[in-house]
């Protein structure tokens, strides 16, 4: 059997997702073991938001099943959610987008996929890559492109912040040096930093695009106007070069993989005819249930009052059992808090290595992911040296026994590095 | 702004996709009019099938939504419905598939792309392309390639039949000197023709998959053991080379868009994998109705008492609708009838012309599809000569009142087309 070289990329597994087989391997050979996940990336189980969305989808079910579920639909989407879609960011943004401007897809890893297939790769005059304008980021990324080398990322400035912070930077620069983007990708606030791309950095981005003129993808899978899981609220931006990705999944409904574009007609025109060629339409209970949530508003309540409020509180919970629990003489730093569902801690010592603290996290039942992932080969290290292998990504949306639990184990864990690689060093002496 | 390669083909619609945008076009202007859409490929609207499908969805909402619609699934599927799929197809053919043997994707459409992704197009040591061993057939296996001439149909062999029938047949010596072939895609029963194939042409297609060591794949939309839209009963075929693709759009469920692989580990895996990198995993909700479709085999009962005798009832009422109408002095066909969702018309006269019944139609609120666009380019009419441009797909599941004015328009028309014809003849004289 012979694989086309789509298909060689495409059938292997990002790093990220290889780990996730790992821990389900493990979970499922050893069900009955108290296994504490922070390695997850599902939202919290907030039964408020669970409940919610559950009425619509009654609602849903109950009214429109026959000319929904039992019938095709135009590959934009379902008309009431393309209007409502629509009809919502207007209200909420002052914009004047149309149905022209919107395209709904089974999920935004989906829209993400295809938008990196049409704008990057193998092209009539050159060959494009897609360029993440700031690693570490969402590993899923680099799953995305058909072409072996097709995912190229640039990695950040870094800068540390008083005694346990630190923050990246776009390095505006060596993006503009990027001469083979064929588009830009970026989450933000983003998985796995919680880092917010500044204005100032999304005009540089911008610029650089349009010098280029290739589209800047912003997947705000974490920001506003939902799930809003970020610090301050941050509008998304209408451009001719930029696509903006919305995500269902952590506002609550990750399972039924719904997600939308909102975009220049350039790159939504021919999205909607990959969609109808590759996968027809999005599934449409889903779509009729999101389109119940925009009308008259009803997801701004829940974002306010229930998933923004939640999220904030956790974080600080978190941030506040990392500072209890850590090794105070360990030289850690957690990345400045501004969104996401993630903590990203940076151990800042020659001893540490990602890989070996998730193998010793392993053995005492808890998982969290290794940072190398989230950097892209062979880009990896090449500023940063070995940074990308001295963070983890810890999950903010287990239980807060499970965060606790895990947190205690992540310390010892680190005390138990930090002693070896003191005798170590006392037996090198 | 510049389109890869793979954008470039995927930007592009179909033949007929670009006439169902017009159909939506042309209703969409005059929404007032009666129109007597015979184009469309929804499956027939039954009350009782629709109504146990929102049965089994409200049991699965109610029973399973947080575990479901709010977490993120498995890439193979939710376990419960591979667990389903199995034990079902074990238990009706006598199987030994496991779960690896498995994969649900978001529609049987994004499967059929993802396998035509991974198994067709540039590769390594050679560049292949998706085969279609016989043409007509879907039209949407034309969009499926991302590479220019991707795809390639290969003619039937024709023969009349009687006095209004004909029947194809597969052309198996042309067939095997596919020498590019990195797949071969056929649906049985196919649409548009509603032929299925015979066991003979299925052994000769395995023998020259074997041969070339590429996969067979089977669409089985329209077949066993559902929808079960066929005359006769035809287990699918579990064979190292075969992946059987079965769909619940014809069952009943085709705005939720869900389908599901069966085949040998070989190629369930990578596909796995391309899911995974690319939409993650399909749709919950619909996946968590499936499986209690399954389970028990509760979708037995309802293909056996309603699906199937609804389509040999209302292809029975079509073909004598159209004996009765079309005029009897013109020389038209209908292919052998072996099951699928459509009736397919040859007008063997030089003067007819698919688009040209169109057009009239259209001018009379009436929607047909015209038969060229189911056969390749550049293929197209090579060995069949006009016999393309000759034929019309009909659909059989809108209601009785619009296929009988349809069909009643449809010979109208042709009338007039004759007689036309006859006019220009009897001036050319």
């Amino acid at each position: 059997m012979e694989l086309s070289r789509a298909g060689l990329e495409m059938a292997r597994l990002s790093g990220l997702r290889g780990i996730m087989e790992d821990i389900a391997l493990a979970t499922g050979a050893a069900p009955g073991r108290a296994w504490r996940n922070l390695g997850v990336g599902n939202p919290a189980a907030i039964p408020e938001v669970c409940g919610w969305w559950q009425r619509l989808a009654t609602e849903a079910l109950t009214g429109s099943f026959a000319d929904t579920s039992c019938r095709y639909g135009p590959s934009r989407g379902l008309p009431r959610l393309v209007d409502a879609i629509v009809g919502y960011f207007n209200r909420r943004y002052g914009w004047t987008i149309g149905p022209r401007n919107v395209v709904v897809g089974p999920g935004s890893q989906m829209l993400c996929f295809m938008a990196a297939a049409m704008f990057t790769g193998p092209g009539a005059a050159r060959d494009t890559e897609l360029v993440l304008p700031m690693t570490p980021d969402y590993t899923g990324y680099q799953g995305l492109s058909m072409t072996a080398g097709g995912v190229r990322g640039v990695e950040p400035i870094l800068r540390t912040e008083g005694e346990r912070t630190f923050g990246y930077r776009i390095d505006l620069t060596a993006v503009s040096e990027q001469a083979n983007a064929g588009m830009f990708l970026i989450s933000t606030p983003s998985n796995p930093a919680g880092r917010r791309a500044t204005p100032e950095e999304l005009d540089g981005l911008l610029d650089i695009a349009e010098a280029r003129d290739v589209p800047l993808m912003l997947d705000l899978a974490y920001g506003h106007p939902f799930p809003g899981i970020a610090e301050a609220p941050t509008a998304p931006i209408w451009h001719e070069r930029v696509i903006n990705s919305f995500s269902l999944s952590k506002t609550g409904l990750p399972g039924e993989r719904l997600g939308f574009v909102i975009a220049d007609e350039r790159y939504v025109t021919p999205l909607v005819s990959f969609l109808a060629n590759s996968a027809l339409h999005a599934p449409q209970l889903a779509q009729a249930t999101l389109a119940r949530a925009l009308e008259g508003d009803a997801i701004d309540a829940v974002v306010a009052s229930v998933i923004t409020p939640f999220y904030a509180e956790r974080r600080k919970y978190m941030e506040e059992l990392l500072v209890q629990a850590l090794p105070c003489e360990v030289s850690w730093r957690l990345h400045r808090s501004e969104g996401g569902m993630f903590v990203w801690l940076w151990v800042d010592e020659d001893w540490f290595d990602d890989l070996e603290l998730c193998r010793l996290l392993k053995e005492r039942g808890v998982f969290v992911v290794p940072g190398r992932h989230f950097f892209t080969e062979p880009e990896r290290g090449a500023r940063l040296g070995r940074h990308p292998r001295q963070c983890v990504r810890i999950s903010m949306t287990p239980d807060p026994a499970d965060l606790t639990a895990g947190v205690e184990r992540i310390a010892a864990a680190l005390a138990d590095m930090r002693d070896r690689a003191a005798g170590t060093t006392g037996n090198d002496n």
